[in-house]
């Protein structure tokens, strides 16, 4: 099943995504629904953040082409995560399907897409375990963890390199229905496949991740884990598009700007 | 004026709190609101967090003992920032006053406080000067920044040595008629004074944070930024009450407890 949230006449409202067609509901995915009599053409409405989270996770350096080129870059050796540490981003900075990434006038040319897993939790719960650990998503999403590299070497923080506003798309939707072994993340700029990657071969899973964090941290409905990026990533620039495609997902499309002041 | 937000009758609503007298609003502080006929006692009422923020935004190292007393520790030169750059913390830890701070099963006995000022953000706002940044404050409250020293050393990441569950307490309220030169900070372990400071000698101030964060980020109503604490911190243990005053605010007393498994 696909969960959309739409813009239905001004008011954020769940659908249902069959097809082409959206079923808004009453309710939400997150609690109780039912569908409603309207029926309304995907491509003629404005989908909206899948879901607004109470807190926003996001793993780094969760693949081990990504760690070893990163290490690269920098002039260090790779260094893997030994543990699902979590961290976070920013809900100032998320954008929908479609919406625009604003460069800031004052960046560099470093702006660079990370196409990423996103788990959407389903339900309050903590001390998961091997077991019951997947039972607490609702579904999935596709993340872009738009970074700017300069900044991000430069700071202390991450309030501008990964968390300026725009620097967040998630959606189109969620998709509940995924077999996380079969799905692969396809990157491309401008139509151009830049990078493809089996999405669940990470250093840590879904399941290590919320394992760990549940020992410390209650999950709480709407919360999104993002999973991390494989690879190498290319910079973006004014004009460009970027296309990060997980299969069985969807594909989370979104413009490039640069702001000239 | 002053600002809680309770529990009434099951559901949270935000009060004025007038003296002993709570007077629920219709509304809240963030939008309009308008009184309501009732009247509760401020000592038999439920305080709630008094803003769940869209996000939770908090400075580390922004008072100079501190941070030297913080190198001292470790055997480094202190590193005073030079640029006022913000971190975050998690609404899962958030806790209300009078609610207890669990020390997990697993943690050692470096649990500390850090007793700190909170801002409260009253509007959507970007690109504030310094001439204005302070408009966009509601008022404050006051926060507790509760850290696992030993975690907040060996892992990547602040997930649970600052953002375990209930590792920050904030409240009572908000406080809307605030002179920031005015205040002190006071925190007690179980009655007895350990610190006392001038909250707004800070290396960099609220207006600073302010100005540079909207250069690149929109702040919503309810966002939190979290000033920051000064001087040495004591390590709390179970059964023991912590106490952050801020003059001119309020206080934020809980308890604390360690779990047993």
């Amino acid at each position: 099943m696909r969960w959309a949230r739409i813009d239905h006449a001004g008011t954020p409202s769940y659908a249902i995504v069959e097809g082409e067609t959206l079923i808004p509901v009453r309710g939400s995915p997150f609690a109780t629904w039912e569908r409603t009599a309207t029926t309304l053409k995907l491509a003629e409405t404005k989908l909206l953040v899948p879901v607004v989270p109470p807190t926003f996770y996001a793993c780094g350096m969760n693949y081990a082409e990504h760690v070893r080129a990163v290490a690269a870059k920098i002039g260090q050796p790779p260094n893997l995560p030994t543990r699902p540490e979590i961290g976070y981003r920013a809900n100032n900075a998320l954008i929908a399907q479609g919406e625009t990434i604003v460069i800031p006038a004052d960046a560099t040319d470093k702006v660079q897409y990370e196409g990423e897993l996103v788990a959407v939790i389903g339900k309050t719960c903590k001390h998961l375990t091997r077991d019951n650990a997947l039972e607490a998503v609702l579904g999935y999403t596709i993340g872009n963890d738009v970074s700017e590299r300069t900044w991000q070497r430069s700071d202390r923080t991450m309030y501008r390199s990964k968390n300026t506003d725009t620097f967040k798309p998630m959606g189109p939707w969620i998709e509940t229905a995924v077999d996380l072994d079969a799905l692969r993340t396809r990157v491309r700029l401008n139509g151009k496949q830049i990078i493809e990657f089996h999405t669940n071969e990470m250093v840590f899973g879904v399941v290590d991740f919320l394992v760990e964090m549940t020992r410390y941290i209650t999950l709480h409905p709407g919360d999104v884990v993002w999973m991390g990026t494989e690879g190498e990533c290319a910079d973006m620039k004014h004009g460009d598009l970027c296309e990060v495609e997980i299969t069985g997902i969807g594909t989370l499309s979104n413009p490039v700007a640069r702001a000239t002041a």
